[in-house]
């Protein structure tokens, strides 16, 4: 099979590195004299870094208002409720302070500012943006790699849904990413964060096309997440790991390792979503429980495909193709074990009474953008396996 | 050590795949009505790709005048010809259609619009641009990179130097990457190409700094390179081949191998510079020459950094270093050799009674951007050795 045709342009403007924030006043200017900014809970307030951000605001002569509230699973009413505000006070840009959901929820005020109808529109895909205000990132958990690309996931609790939006309105126009910010994660976000970026380079790996450049890629960002995962979850001041974790994320789902694969295979972010609507679970979490009972139910299916990362991710050494993919689950499990990360529902206290709730719930909201089976059997197996 | 700060944007779109360069109309469209073509030799003509262009800027109503005869080892004389037929014409951009010789007279061109004075002012770093034409790139070679980074090398025959140059203005606004238009390249140039891309790879991976996700991916890419290299010169219309090392020679020069380094270390392409203003030999080919050598007079300096290369380009499985170190040299000689890209100066026809011409003329024009010294007596041990 050959590359796919593709068209490819990442506008985001990436700052790495120790103390990189204390630019964003400058970068910021470029964009407007007003902005609204927008936080997740005190934790950015008690860390002082809020005040260092107002404190290059002030000297750039750009005046804020700020949302505080967002949700670790971002709720669309919170993004709703933040538009209003953006309106009220005629910001002409969002300075999103957070993690992914700070960062994804931002993207939804940035389209909701010029429309009259509730954000959750664009996510159920009754319609388009026309124009969004310009972002500003301020990364302080490596996790999602919203920082440099276009996507967003919301909730809405009312219908325990979990769903994406994506369009190239959506970029951040720059991000910030400092290390020294992610020391104060604590361990287990910390954790999801790598569990996350895995599950990314794994559900672009699973799609369909040939793409050597991205098949070595995202075994070496495997590779190096583990390495680094691990001494960061001993050492989380560690700024040599907190960074190649950073930036390892970013990597993971900028965009690049989509370059010449047909799709991806999205099955266990939606299965996800479907958990972590349900019961307020971890993203990163979810996707440790789910991804290797999803790689065992299709194990015959993606055996070559495992037999690869076998080899070029833990160095197995071992020619019977059934076994290596093996190899891979079960390597793949005791790392998320040795970082705290759950493998089975179990671990999330989950017990087995919601197991049909949760294939309900998957039957419900079909995930889509998979071109390996997941049918009702698939759905009721797989469920099985996070229990097993 | 850790990863250093950098600031990182890459704002060229790049069109690949087959007959993308159909797009060429639709695309230009954006940058005005009036085009700079530029070519090479005839070759562009004679494979009606030239036709084939015309056609669609016919259709997109933009007009065109063209320059033909810019060189392999392309001269600062013609970009400044260029430049006068462009301000003539008052063309609004500049659509260069060749390899890397063109798209970086492009960018001489691109600059040299605004200016009164010759483009070789730039490249002596007498004076940067405030302006330039956009750049619209139609690759026909894969080598260089030019076509998604700032930067252009352009030759002085008179001053025996070639010079490098770059500037953010100078990215292309959109490049197009059609594998099929590379397979009517001649077996030797497409060698020439995949040694570069190769050398570019090991130019970064040898310099200061520690990135690790540059140094897994430098690996892949050389792996890669190395394996499709290998297929397109027996085979050169498998277009998987084609589109892989055209996608790696992009990757091997966009600039992301570099997040995170200190610096590169440019020697080889340095010394490689002397070789062609001297004897015109083709630059992919002087440097399969030129890196063996440097690398085994650095050898015990670069024993750990060529070892990891023996792990993960060539499944080395030795765990002394010194001798990791010489596997990695000896099976890249090797695969050059494979390839028909000369390791020795005599397979370029070039005799020992140039030695002393070499040497001076390296002396004269002194590298620079590199740590690991180059000093008269390192140039002519380096020289001694492109000969053993």
């Amino acid at each position: 099979m050959n590359m796919e045709n593709f068209t490819y342009q990442n506008p985001t403007k990436l700052v790495f590195g120790k103390d990189v924030v204390d630019q964003v006043g400058k970068e910021s200017i470029h964009y407007g004299k007003k902005a609204l900014i927008l936080i997740g809970k005190g934790s950015v307030k008690s860390s002082g870094l809020y005040d260092r951000i107002s404190t290059h605001l002030d000297a750039a002569g750009i005046s804020y208002v700020t949302y505080e509230g967002i949700k670790s699973n971002p709720l669309y009413n919170n993004a709703d409720e933040a538009v209003s505000l953006a309106k009220e006070f005629q910001a002409e840009m969002i300075i999103a302070v957070g993690g992914g959901s700070v960062i994804d929820s931002a993207k939804a005020v940035a389209m909701g500012y010029y429309v009259n109808h509730s954000v959750w529109d664009f996510y159920l895909h009754k319609t388009k943006p026309e124009k969004a205000l310009p972002i500003i990132a301020v990364l302080t958990l490596a996790a999602t790699g919203t920082e440099m690309n276009p996507f967003t996931v919301l909730q809405n609790n009312a219908e325990e849904s979990k769903r994406g939006f994506g369009h190239e309105l959506l970029y951040p126009k720059v991000s910030f990413l400092d290390p020294v910010l992610t020391f104060s994660v604590p361990q287990s976000y910390t954790s999801y964060g790598v569990a996350d970026l895995i599950a990314h380079c794994l559900e672009t790996f699973f799609g369909q096309g040939d793409a050597p450049l991205s098949d070595h890629t995202i075994a070496s960002i495997i590779r190096l997440a583990i390495k680094y995962g691990k001494i960061v979850y001993n050492d989380p001041t560690d700024y040599d790991s907190r960074g190649n974790i950073m930036w390892l994320a970013t990597n993971a789902l900028n965009g690049t390792l989509a370059l010449g694969k047909q799709n991806g295979d999205w099955a266990c972010h939606a299965i996800e979503h479907s958990l972590s609507a349900l019961f307020d679970i971890a993203h990163g979490a979810g996707l440790s429980i789910v991804f290797p009972a999803w790689m065992k139910y299709n194990q015959r299916y993606l055996q070559s495909r495992l037999a690869f990362l076998a080899k070029y991710v833990f160095d197995v050494n071992e020619e019977n193709e059934a076994l290596a993919a093996y190899e891979f689950i079960h390597k793949l499990e005791e790392f998320f074990t040795s970082i705290g990360t759950p493998i089975r529902l179990q671990e999330a206290q989950i017990d087995e009474l919601q197991k049909d709730k949760i294939v309900d719930n998957l039957n419900r909201y079909k995930a889509n953008g998979l071109h390996i089976k997941l049918d009702e059997t698939a759905r009721e197996k797989i469920v099985d396996l996070m229990y097993a």
